[in-house]
C-alpha cells in the first residue's frame, strides 16, 4: 500500500497535468482566435485565466503541505522542486495567452491586413513543445524533454524572421503599422511561452537525472 | 549558538541579497546604456549574466540542501520557497536587462531619434521596485512589499502611453520605425522587471505572513 506521502505525490503529479492541460487550451484557443479573427475565443482565454491562477495557488499549498509532511528523500524532494517551478512556468503561460488574446481583439477591431508572418506555424511548434515538456513531465523521460530544448532555437529564429520583416512592412505600409505591431508583439508572446517550455523542460531533467542543464551547464550530481 | 540550519538559511539569505544586487546591477547598467548611448554598459550587461545564472544555481541548490537537511519548521520552509521562487524572479530580472542591452545596441547603431517617451523615468520607477522588494526581503516587512504592489499600476500605465505614442510616431514618421520599435520593446521590458519585483514582493508577503495575496486573493492561513 502507498503512503499518505507517496498518494500525495500522486495526488500533485496529477494536479500538476491538469494544469498544464489548462495552459495548453489558453495557447490553442489563443491561436484560434488569432486565426478565425472570433472574438469569442479571446473571451474565453481571459475567462479561463483565474482557473489557471487558482490551479497554481493548489499545487503550490499541497506541495508545501507534502515538504511539511515529512523529511523528503532526495528524489521527492526534487521532484517537488521541479513542480513548483514547472507550476510557475505554466502560470506564466496562461499570462502569455491573455496577452495574446488582448493583442487579437485589438487586431480584429480593424480591418483585416495581410502580413507575411505565420503565426499559427509558429504557435504550432510552440504549444508542441509545451505538450512534449508535459510528456516527459508525465513519463519522467529526460530524452522527450532534451528534444524539447531542441526546439527552442527555431522557435527564436521564427521571431527573429518576423521582427526584420514586419519593421519592413511598417516602414513601407505606415498606415499597417498598427496591426503589424500586433502580430510583432505576439510572436514574442509565442516566443515566450517556448522558453517557458524549455524551463518546463530544464525542471523534468534536473528531476529525472538530478542534473542541473541550465544555462548550458552539465553540473551531472550522479 | 545558532545551528547548522540556521547558519544555512543566514547563507541563504546573504546569497539571495548577493543576486538582487547583481541584477539591480543590470538594470542600472542597461539604463546608463540607454541614458549615454554608450556600449560599453551594453557589454557590462552581456558579460554580468553568466554571474547571474551561476548565483541562481547556487541558491537553488543550497535550498535543496537545507531541505534535505532536517524537517523545517513551517515558517522555515515558507522561507525556503520563497527564496526559490525569488531566485527565479531575480534571474529573469537580468534577461530582461539583457534584452534591454540588445535593444540599446541596435539603437546606437543608428543616429539617435527624439522619442516622445522618458525611459530613464520608467526605468527608475522599476529600480526602485526592485530595490523596495529586496529591502522588504531583507527586513521581512510586509508593508514595504505592498508599497510596491501599489507601484506596479504606474508603471503600467506608462507602458500603456509609451504604446499609444510609439505608434502613432512610427505611422507619421516611417523612417523612425526601427528606433521607435526598439524603445517600445524596451518599455515592455522594463513592465516585466515591474512584474517580476511585484512577485518578489509576492513572495515577502507570502513568507511573512503565511498568506497568499497573489492574484488579488487573500487567503490568510492564520
Amino acid at each position: 500500500m502507498r503512503s499518505r506521502f507517496q498518494q500525495g505525490l500522486d495526488e500533485l503529479k496529477e494536479k500538476l497535468l491538469r494544469m498544464g492541460g489548462l495552459a495548453e487550451q489558453a495557447i490553442d484557443r489563443a491561436t484560434e482566435a488569432y486565426r478565425t479573427r472570433d472574438s469569442k475565443y479571446c473571451q474565453m482565454v481571459l475567462a479561463g485565466e483565474s482557473a489557471i491562477n487558482d490551479a497554481e495557488r493548489e499545487i503550490d499549498e499541497l506541495s508545501l503541505d507534502l515538504l511539511a509532511m515529512q523529511q523528503p528523500m532526495a528524489v521527492d524532494l526534487r521532484f517537488i522542486l521541479a513542480v513548483l517551478k514547472i507550476n510557475a512556468d505554466l502560470e506564466r503561460v496562461g499570462d502569455q495567452a491573455v496577452n495574446i488574446a488582448q493583442r487579437v481583439l485589438d487586431l480584429i477591431s480593424e480591418p483585416e491586413v495581410q502580413l507575411p508572418v505565420d503565426i499559427p506555424r509558429m504557435a504550432d511548434s510552440v504549444s508542441t513543445m509545451v505538450q512534449r515538456a508535459l510528456e516527459a513531465f508525465l513519463d519522467g523521460k529526460a530524452e522527450v524533454a532534451e528534444a524539447v530544448l531542441q526546439m527552442d532555437g527555431i522557435v527564436d529564429r521564427m521571431k527573429d524572421e518576423a521582427f526584420i520583416v514586419l519593421v519592413q512592412k511598417m516602414q513601407n505600409e505606415p498606415a499597417v503599422t498598427r496591426p503589424a505591431l500586433n502580430v510583432l508583439l505576439i510572436s514574442r508572446n509565442l516566443e515566450r511561452i517556448a522558453d517557458h517550455a524549455t524551463n518546463i523542460a530544464e525542471d523534468v531533467i534536473f528531476w529525472v537525472r538530478g542534473a542541473d542543464v541550465r544555462h548550458g551547464g552539465a553540473h551531472y550530481r550522479q
